[in-house]
């Protein structure tokens, strides 16, 4: 009876009257869940992510490791730092990326003319065509997003997701668990 | 020399004139990144997270134990078969956000009546009022980030989303990083 008692009260406190307040429960009632705005931002990322895995597991490129050689790729020279910063990703999880890509030589790291202490990162010469077999890979992913949204909508889509973006800048990494 | 010849060609290989192939960079090209669906993604859902921590930190609660304490409340009895496939939350993980939930008293698992090998899921009394103190927080978030959207945009963007994730049916854990 407890059981039953606490689960009234429980509803009552979310104010949802769709429970029949049985022991058994045979169809979940998620409630407002699905219009939980974090819940779906999250569920839609795995969501992308997952096909993203599908399309470049055969090339052993993950998420994180895509945005750092597209940087890397238009921005030769750039520093670690500046790596970090334009990424959003901490010093240390970035380096256990580059760490990585240096060994599969894609990337090379070179002291820096202006300051020794810091390191310039530049693709290899493999790593110039790896990335550009990536970015094909990659424009067919997009094709593949937009496809499912329609292309107006995707537009739509990037703009609301930066208003949500813009308003917490706070954000440090996105490569705690970005992978 | 040889790095600047590579900056070249990955120049070349991304079609992206922007660079201006000196050894340092100034100002960091990031490309078409911004644009690429799965990255704004990722970072307008650490956006709302981060909304979501600064909010809940004071009552100890994270997103997947908000997640699972809706749930609960909503269908008392629910057996953690239920609640690992309602929320797409594998089962070993969920195992242990239960163990913790169980610790702070705010749910009890009960052995079932019609199967005593599995476990029903209640609200504790406490765990009730919790529960209802939770929603009310998690009311102003959504105010909050319907704010930064206007509303109409909101039922928009959910709408997408939910192209998104209907278009990978199998993404089984959302808890693995969750949190």
């Amino acid at each position: 009876m407890a059981r039953r008692a606490s689960g009234r009260k429980a509803n009552e406190a979310a104010m949802a009257p769709g429970s029949s307040g049985r022991s058994t429960v045979d169809i979940v009632d998620t409630g407002y869940l699905p219009s939980v705005l974090g819940y779906a931002l999250r569920r839609a990322q795995l969501a992308v992510f997952k096909e993203f895995k599908a399309r470049f597991d055969g090339i052993g490129i993950r998420p994180s490791q895509f945005s750092i050689l597209t940087i890397i790729a238009r921005n030769p020279g750039i520093k670690q730092t500046q790596l970090s910063e334009a990424l959003f990703i901490k010093r240390a999880n970035l380096v256990r990326l580059l760490d990585e890509l240096e060994l599969r030589d894609l990337i090379r790291r070179d002291a820096s003319v202006h300051d020794r202490r810091s390191h310039s990162l530049i693709l290899t010469a493999y790593g110039v065509d790896f990335v550009a077999r990536m970015e094909e890979i990659h424009r067919q992913l997009e094709d593949h997003l937009a496809g499912l949204l329609g292309k107006e909508p995707k537009t739509a889509l990037l703009k609301m997701l930066y208003q949500l973006i813009d308003s917490a800048p706070g954000v440090e990494d996105v490569v705690a668990d970005y992978d």
